[in-house]
């Protein structure tokens, strides 16, 4: 399945499937939870009641002009990794890491597919970065490797927005990740029997008004997902919903001569193969 | 008013007001929120709710024996300051910060006063760390720093338990600083009117086992409580909940020779002068 979370006409949260001809069938209103949140909670019973209200779904709605939710609504934790592409992590001037490198994000820095990116009025250097969003469907703590896989729900797509000048002015690089509204998440939630395992070996690539400016395959992660979820859930359990942000390739704006920075006006695309395409534009901080 | 978040005996979450004798006054049993996330919330009509119930209340409970909750149940975003003690960034080799370093702890990563502390099965190298808490108490974003206390509503105390192999082995400390239920809050919050501006000239200290290994003041920190009020709603929008934990003086276990560090039967205490003691346990992972 592929779901969207968005606002119904009555400006409630409500879960669609993706249908053919760029339509979406309302699964909410044909008895399905609201959220993808509730759904995973449920677990097995949840999907169980996507399908079932899949099968019932009658109301239609065109994708164009919908209003993405991100489709998690608000996830207990996010584990974002850093420096986990070789060729990052050799541009960014820092080693390669031996274990994975984590920080936060909270979801108030982000935003859905479609809504603005915000540049804030405190920094001009508002960088993009393409990643691999995993979704936690099965709670756990000090999962093996091998089984890490059972724990993911299904993938979706991150703009890593970082205003680099507060994230690198430290030791610490939260801050300068979790500007309000610096990020963006979407536009749909796959779940994994759709996508390779680990939903390795897809093209990733972030363009900026149309330029390329990010291509790798995810199969070129450091530490895959199933290592990262086996290292996250050393220090935590994990819990339905959690979403870990795998990382970024090369070609970030921080490391390219002359450094490029997104702008009001300008649009950001992050696209992975056989997920979708997450697009935003950029305004200045009202 | 010093406000004590607590079980009842039904089970449920309730709000006390500490009385003499080392009791508390059920708020809650008298028609007060039951939560202070839910009165940071209403803002001044959840204190006014309070200040109401306090007028009525005749529940009394004994402190011994109680459990209690951690003052604020599920805060938005916690965040952590590091090296904000002069000394203690001296004795771990860092710098002395020229902005406030920050690192994430998520609500899973404490317990409350009187839980036991857990030491993981993956390392032996568990640290405790005296801290302030600030509570948030009123939103806002780019808050300066001549009006940060009136968004602060309370004071409370922190155990930044630590687990420092991991928290060390990247460039970034959140997984070191997350492991479930390494940490802890409470046990009482205490209304801002209660203590000097910014909780500041308060004498805080840690004892392992009656053994005391930190010791100082704080007035000695390096970024005061309204400079991270102003800092941290630079980035992101501070909400009623929100906690900011203001770092550690020297002494931890990680930097003395012999180096010490928390097993399974210690207790250990962190005190703040005028706030209270927090008290807990330390076991090993079941």
């Amino acid at each position: 399945m592929r779901l969207i979370a968005f606002l119904n006409d009555q400006g409630q949260p409500a879960l669609g499937a993706r249908a053919s001809g760029d339509e979406l069938l309302d699964l909410s209103a044909a008895g399905a939870p609201a959220t993808l949140d509730e759904v995973l909670r449920q677990g097995d019973a949840g999907f169980a009641a996507l399908r079932q209200a899949l099968e019932r779904a009658t109301v239609r709605r065109p994708l164009a002009g919908l209003r993405y939710l991100p489709p998690v609504q608000q996830p207990g934790k996010a584990f974002a990794i850093g420096l986990n592409y070789m060729d990052h992590a050799a541009e960014s001037k820092f080693d390669v890491p031996k274990v994975p490198v984590v920080f936060p994000r909270y979801p108030s820095s982000w935003v859905a597919h479609g809504q603005p990116l915000v540049r804030p009025h405190v920094s001009t250097q508002f960088d993009y970065e393409a990643e691999l969003v995993a979704v936690i469907g099965k709670a756990g703590r000090y999962i093996p490797k091998e089984r890490a896989l059972e724990h993911v729900a299904g993938y979706s797509i991150f703009n890593d927005g970082s205003v680099r000048d507060y994230q690198l002015r430290t030791s610490q690089w939260m801050m300068g990740k979790n500007f309000d509204a610096s990020g963006s998440f979407g536009p749909e939630f796959v779940t994994a029997d759709e996508l390779p395992p680990g939903a390795s070996g897809l093209r990733i690539q972030c363009r900026l008004n149309g330029e390329t400016l990010q291509d790798a395959n995810t199969k070129s992660m450091i530490f895959d997902v199933a290592t990262l979820v086996a290292s996250c859930s050393e220090a935590m359990a994990l819990q339905p919903g959690d979403i870990i942000i795998t990382g970024t390739p090369s070609g970030v704006g921080l490391a390219r001569k002359p450094q490029v920075w997104m702008k009001p006006g300008d649009t950001c695309e992050v696209e992975i193969e056989r997920i979708g395409i997450l697009r935003n534009g950029i305004v200045d901080e009202a």
